[in-house]
């Protein structure tokens, strides 16, 4: 098989992909992308590829005819996630497969670190040097609250969702799920966003790990965020453009929700201005929930345990489009 | 009985303690403590009191004819740990208590919420808007390093490590705890302190639970830190006299240590110009770790539980220095 690969690598990386793949043809992309969130260039040796390794251009997909597998090297796939590429995809039995697996430890760390972070309000406490018995310091000892027993609901259950689970549970938290078709397999009680309205208000953790897609975009809005519990926490690791921006400005300056964190805004990063920049007690990360050390030796490790699959012909890891 | 409190408190913790000891009498401290840490100036009343609650002189302590038992609000108790204390315990059959239960959930809250901030690195991606592909962006998706296998040293193994251990577990992390005398109860496998040199070359993660006494003085010196593995990240939530300062100063600006995170200094606060306060990667709170909402009212349950056991002759919870 021809393999065809735009993601940028060096070092052990490297060297990994190149040796992993033998006996297939590697191609790689003349100019890689700098990030596994940036669209590839056209390259014309794509033609030659059954397997893109990366994210490979729309254009070129369909001019492909020879291509089988596309193994995206991020959990997001809104480019692909279409009527028209699913329709082009059934039409010549194309399977898309992403890099969950890869993404769903750190991003269930990163979300928790978010979740005890604010537990014990740490950006407050590390900001303030104030002597013991002094008003701001019994103010700083009264503010964290213990996760313990706190209702937490998890917008969206996939990988991520069943990787963070664990780290709740010592927590005895009440988790909820909302999840558009719920199969039973949660393990943690889920409902469908009909039924979303009589438990917001009993909701002290929001964690939106939601895909963009046309349902999900500005899926959390006023109404949503002014349903919840007065000092409830808004987390967000899925993608920005679920979010209602202004909404959650206004829910935050109110003092309503207690406080937001988020890996991911819309646009990326938010220009300096942005209200949520000044917003009291939002915390920004720059969409880096799934980064980790190794980050890229996991994606081809990731990427060579699916060539395997796919060359011996058994089902494939983190389908997402296809059979 | 007479119980004497010296504890500063007001609206529901006030009127629990006042209902909660009846039938007993209650005497209130004219000067309450400003907070659980300082020490309460001496009140004549303390004199009529068979019963402590708060954090009694010890002149007034020594004065006293009718005294049984102190229940200390705090979970330190160094102001009483000498020989000279001890030895009069022992002669008035004083028995000691203190408020390590009420403390133990969010010191271990505390101090994971630290372990899971650095593991993300917090602090350095909230301070970043850097956008997606940029070399700072990949460089922060670089440094997270996920907890899962990693080796955690627990110094001094307590109440406080006993409600850690949870947090930790579902990372598959390796645990090893420094207590004194094992009691091979711990769960985890420990040292003694003559067996910690081979171990401190295989630890990622330091956890300083050690109260301060004339043996845990400046126990982690010098020699300690320079034997940990290059990245270790240390962490303090026991007392600040237990660390040498310009050691751990060195060891973060010559890059030996990722990072340390301190709720307790020596003095508290670190004066602004003290080197640890620019420090790379030393993150300060104030004294705080075991600060939670609601904590006057489960200062007041504690002793109110320990009251009930003491008025009937059962064993006290949370006994430090006597029977």
């Amino acid at each position: 098989m021809t393999l065809f690969s735009d993601l940028a690598l060096s070092g052990i990386a490297q060297s990994l992909l190149r040796e992993g793949v033998r006996p297939h043809t590697l191609i790689e992309a003349r100019r890689p992308t700098a990030s596994v969130l940036a669209k590839a260039e056209l390259d014309p040796a794509f033609l030659d590829a059954e397997v893109a390794f990366g994210q490979p251009d729309l254009d070129a997909i369909r001019a492909s005819t020879r291509l089988r597998w596309i193994h995206l090297t991020s959990a997001g796939y809104t480019r692909y996630d279409t009527p028209v590429f699913r329709e082009l995809a059934r039409e010549r039995s194309l399977v898309v497969t992403n890099s969950s697996l890869v993404y769903a430890q750190p991003c269930a760390e990163h979300v928790f670190a978010f979740l005890m972070a604010q537990s014990r309000c740490l950006p407050a406490q590390i900001a303030s040097s104030t002597p013991n018995g002094s008003a701001e310091w019994l103010h700083l000892r009264a503010i964290p609250r213990s996760p313990r027993g706190q209702h937490v609901l998890i917008l969206g259950f996939g990988t991520i969702a069943r990787y963070l689970l664990p780290m709740l549970a010592p927590f005895d938290m009440r988790v909820t799920a909302l999840r558009r078709n719920p199969r039973g397999d949660e393990g943690v009680p889920t409902v469908t966003p009909e039924q979303l309205a009589a438990l917001l208000p009993e909701v002290d953790h929001v964690i939106n790990i939601l895909p963009d897609n046309a349902d999900s975009r500005g899926f959390v809005d006023a109404t949503f965020l002014a349903a919840l519990r007065p000092g409830a926490v808004y987390y967000n690791i899925g993608r920005g453009t679920t979010t209602d921006q202004a909404a959650l400005d206004q829910v935050l300056r109110s003092g309503h929700l207690a406080a937001a964190w988020l890996d991911v805004t819309d646009p990326e990063p938010l220009p300096a201005e942005h209200p949520l920049r000044s917003a009291p007690n939002c915390f920004i990360t720059p969409h880096t929930a799934g980064g980790h050390h190794g980050e890229a030796e996991a994606l081809v490790r990731h990427f060579l345990a699916n060539l395997e699959r796919f060359a011996n012909g058994h089902p494939l890891l983190d389908v997402v489009i296809g059979r």
